[in-house]
């Protein structure tokens, strides 16, 4: 079966308990029962959170290694890492990144990603349908993406 | 049944004619047939093509007047056009940016979108699974996006 | 009499049919018809409008060629069109730009005008009034504006 | 009857007696005669200048307390001060940026106006008609500038 | 007993009279009475308010020439005025830089001070408990501020 | 026979009618005339002259498909458009940028050109001969441009 | 009793063992010693170190999910970090920056604090007074900071 | 006889009194001591000081009306104001621009002067003799200086 | 005998399972093995590695109290860090910084350094050898680096 | 007979000999020879090579002192040198830049051209007949280049 | 005897020839008899102009070992050498800058001296009087310049 | 024998004899008789200096032809010299960059080396060690530096 890895980066576990009007009323566990609904028996999902820059690196490396699928937000570190970009690009992961809101619509430093050009591709703005998106996308398209 | 329209930019019908080392053997037609088949009767989609900004800016109005949802992959004016911007905010479409391939991999001047931060998201990187995402996120969106 | 030519540029169509709270009631329609009342038998005027940069153009070069004066309200086209300023420059056609918001106090793409130095001068901030400042300019002002 | 402030700030003493090449040979005295001649009985008209931006920054405090409003041609301080733009919007003014000259045809550091997005609009290039014009839109346009 | 003095720059003699949503209600005046209770015995205050940049500066030298610390609200010359830094590093005055709001958090041009280099240090977005801390700073911090 | 298509952008319709001081008297007949005379029989000509950039984006399909060799004034395109730009490396056309004028003379927005990159090469400068020598290298260098 | 959380960010735990000429003698033990006698029982402290940009932006989790107050010297993770203004405005934490140097008077990359926008207020330049400025602005001014 | 005003701008009425390891121990009413010996019978000097910016373009000003050729040190606003430079080109006052220091071995923010090309020359980094220096090009110079 | 540390940051555990053709097929236990021959007895090498920031700080600081050496490849952290800057600086730490790859002939936001200015020196694009020479400078050049 | 002299920069004496992937098999005497054999009688061709700026500055006047037409490929310098461009304004020389490659397809420090706002034109991109077009330009063109 | 030498940088040689319009009708001869007049028995004086950067290096060398005072007329190497900068400080001569033109008046590329920050002063805008100014600085001043 | 070329540009011939304080006391020759006794018979070594820049243009290209290593301290040169880098990649010579100082902590444009991208690897801060370690990277380095 498919593994695919999610992981979230710094002050994803917030999500829910406060800035409602912001992010909407779900949780990083919400999410990931929705994403496991989805996915029923197409994939086996791994969930992950830390605020930590290192710990998303080592992950990076461990899916790079096993060969699993990554559906990637980043959070902050989208926009500051090079450690991740060098992750993604040095270990050869499959990596989507994703973004629960339209970061282009949001403060001009969130407009550049230093991941986005050794990610496949990029889904922003749709909530934690983004989420699924990005699953759809990994079981779909390993065929062949478009450079 | 829900309207969508697909709206394609400037040199997005050369698609499959020429250059398929970069955007792959298939046609702006070949796009159209895949999302005509995945769309079925969950929705009714129309398909344009120009090279005209002015076309484009017409067929976003037209699209807010009927509450049509876009899925608009621009091509080069996604960079460099406020018209287009104008006209997605001032008509209140519900527009989704596609792009075929990682535009944050290619060229500088393509990582910047005048048109995103009036999208409702954004979408690029997985060819016409592109498309194909857009779709679902229309379908199953209208709830809610998150900011 | 004095013949002037009222170009609107791309998405003034929209003109109060949407986002009423920004752009007010009003319509092109209207502006046309107040206009005209202050204009009385004191000069003819022409009202055109298109999404299409080169149609401006081309009416740039009309207007020169004729010695019809012009109040141009270009839209998104004033900030990045460098079409529309050669043809200005180069056809000679006295023209005053106008806007109906203080485009200044908006996003910081708007401050920036392209066409704005080959112009007679820039009124900005008040609405239809706008227009009818601009009208009062042509018809008083021919006699020597001052650089 | 309807108060009205014409606030000229630095070097506009030198108004005709110098550089007629340039500003034409009107001077701040003939442009009061041709305003008040203008204004009629339909506004009473206060003229200041000053080369101390000090001073105009008093001024404007003044008319914010009385609900005058104001003509302001601030000269070079147009262009840096930033005391100017708070007085205009901490004192409530309503206030009409004009130049005599077209500002965006001259050097690149008078095309940015500090002042402007706390001003009611802009009018720029038409000489001494510039005045004028800021007179009509203060008398017409008290009923609501457009945003 | 220590003499110390507090000089408020252009616009803040508006403190109260106008904008209370941003500023609050108090006043100048009431920012003095409070700092005076504060202080009590342990510092004689003199307070001084100007629009010019020129009296501020003078107000400077003769603190310089006194010994006297001074507790220094630019406003708007913060962000632009040399003379200022100029005067504060050449007549060897102590001062401590004040905002009422945290400037950080308002438009980027307030971001940058130019005097705060020459400051002995900041406080800024306490309303008037900035002039307090200030205070505390100047009455305490005699003895030996961290470079 | 090698076909050859000259393409020439926004207000290049103007020439010779007006600003003869800058642009000389020649118009863009003339200019056909003179260069159907040096072709003689060794190419054929076709010129086109369009002001709206999506006539251009489609005129480059054309010949990209045709295999046509194309001299291009774009005129202010020339600085503007990245979809001028993706329809010649798209449709694969060989293209000869040329312009009458020194651009590096003019105003620094007439430095850059966006299409440069992706043309065989540049000739701007000589006036009408401009076109000339671009004809002469179309016949000549099919051979192998130098990188 | 109020509950205070004090959080030192990389390289602080080095206070006072090395370069005194530039931070003084005092050490991280040292401010804390300080910063509790001056408390008294008027608050209830906790002090924590680290180097790592994660555990700071857990322990602002921490505070915001409390309700307790922050006063942060984020090092030299004040000028770069992303993730730490997230975590301050997500979890809604009043957090006080602070420092012991005047970071205006340093290298021009410690002039611009990614975090200062979302804090309450700023305080810079007193050494270890620094602290004791901000435990007194935490404990008068729950009642109103001024925008 | 030759009059000649000599203009001293803000701070620098410190001269001698303060940080005389940076300019020396020489005072203002030194310099113009050995100016006047200096002069001889060969000009007429008169000798002003301000801190107000206002102050400064008045005289300017002044001396353009009379013809008076003007030696200034505008201090700090050489770097900020515009209001001079226009007084210098408005009033056709000939002005030597003068720096007691080498201005282009201090901070970059000095290196900039916007009086400088309005100015005759620049004459910096000579202490007292710069001023010497420029009462020779003035009493030589007017015979035609080398654009 | 000389204490020398050796730290690597992050992604530099991938060397050698991935991107053989980017930096060659040496691990990073060969790269220990070889340095650790050419030692011989004449210093005691520690390695280690880590992803996180905070720890490569903490090592830092650990070999600044022992007076121990640093070879450090700091990897990404090499263009964004300031703490690992002021980590060195602050811990009087000799470092000299390698790189396996030439990094200037890499992408652009890898050609500055914010650790070289604190570094003793740099030593770039050697592959293993860059290791070997640091350590030679270590053993060689403790008695004077050159400013 | 006209006189032209072919000016060629720093390292062109490399060509032929070195990279000639880039460059193709060409050498500077090649070029010689078939721009004699081209030239024929029409003009007297002189060929000079230098990797000295200075000497490249002297060959400039030589021309302008002698009225010869100048073929100029001036390398490297052309990027930089604002030498040799004060040489073609000061003497008054004809000069044509010459490219053999598309500089503008390179890298970005090759886009900007010192020289080319004081040359008559400039031709880029088509290897040796880069050479030839500026032959034909100068025979052909002393007429009347298009400002 | 005092020994100075004067340095005249790249196509200073021109001086009289061309552009009399520009630089006057002086020749560099002429401002050698004129300055040997001045000079007198006051100082022994050599003349030197070379258009190598490598000279004018080398011919500082000699100044700073033998302790000749240096008047340096740099022309275009003033805008980019750091040669002649490292060149200055490293052999510890003292030169003063001179300019035949107001450099500040002309293209804002040669507004930046790189030479300045490590010249004594620098005299700009006086025509040959400006090397008059500096061999009076020259023999006056060596007694104390003001930082 | 291996063969290698030693290059020092403008003003390395100072060294030692001027700003000890900086350099060190070391002699060019010193350099040189250091190098020579670490080489012993592993390499034959030839040493060069110049302050022309063209010198060491023709000197990188002797290298290329005769297949010798070099070792290259350009002096001011590396930073502004686009002709040497074009002359290292175009005679595709080996080249090793060297600094006696750590370029990076001293003024920003020294930090920005324009050959950097096309030497094998740099070596920076080690006084003259640092000229010995590009010597055994030459010596050691031929089988494969790291990409």
């Amino acid at each position: 079966m498919v593994q695919i890895l999610v992981i979230n980066g710094p002050n994803l576990n917030l999500l829910g308990t406060r800035e409602p009007g912001v992010y909407g009323a779900v949780t990083l566990a919400g999410i990931e029962e929705r994403l496991r609904a989805r996915a029923g028996s197409r994939a086996e999902l791994q969930f992950r959170q830390s605020n930590h820059e290192g710990d998303l690196v080592g992950w990076i490396h461990e899916a790079g290694r096993n060969g699993t699928g990554v559906i990637l937000n980043a959070g902050a570190y989208t926009h500051t890492s090079i450690a991740l970009r060098d992750a993604i690009s040095g270990a050869g992961a499959t990596v989507i990144e994703v973004h629960l809101s339209n970061v282009h619509a949001r403060e001009s430093f969130r407009h550049r990603s230093t991941i986005a050009p050794v990610a496949r591709g990029v889904i922003a703005g749709f909530g934690p349908l983004s989420y699924d998106l990005a699953l759809e996308a990994l079981l779909d398209g390993r065929e062949g993406a478009c450079a």
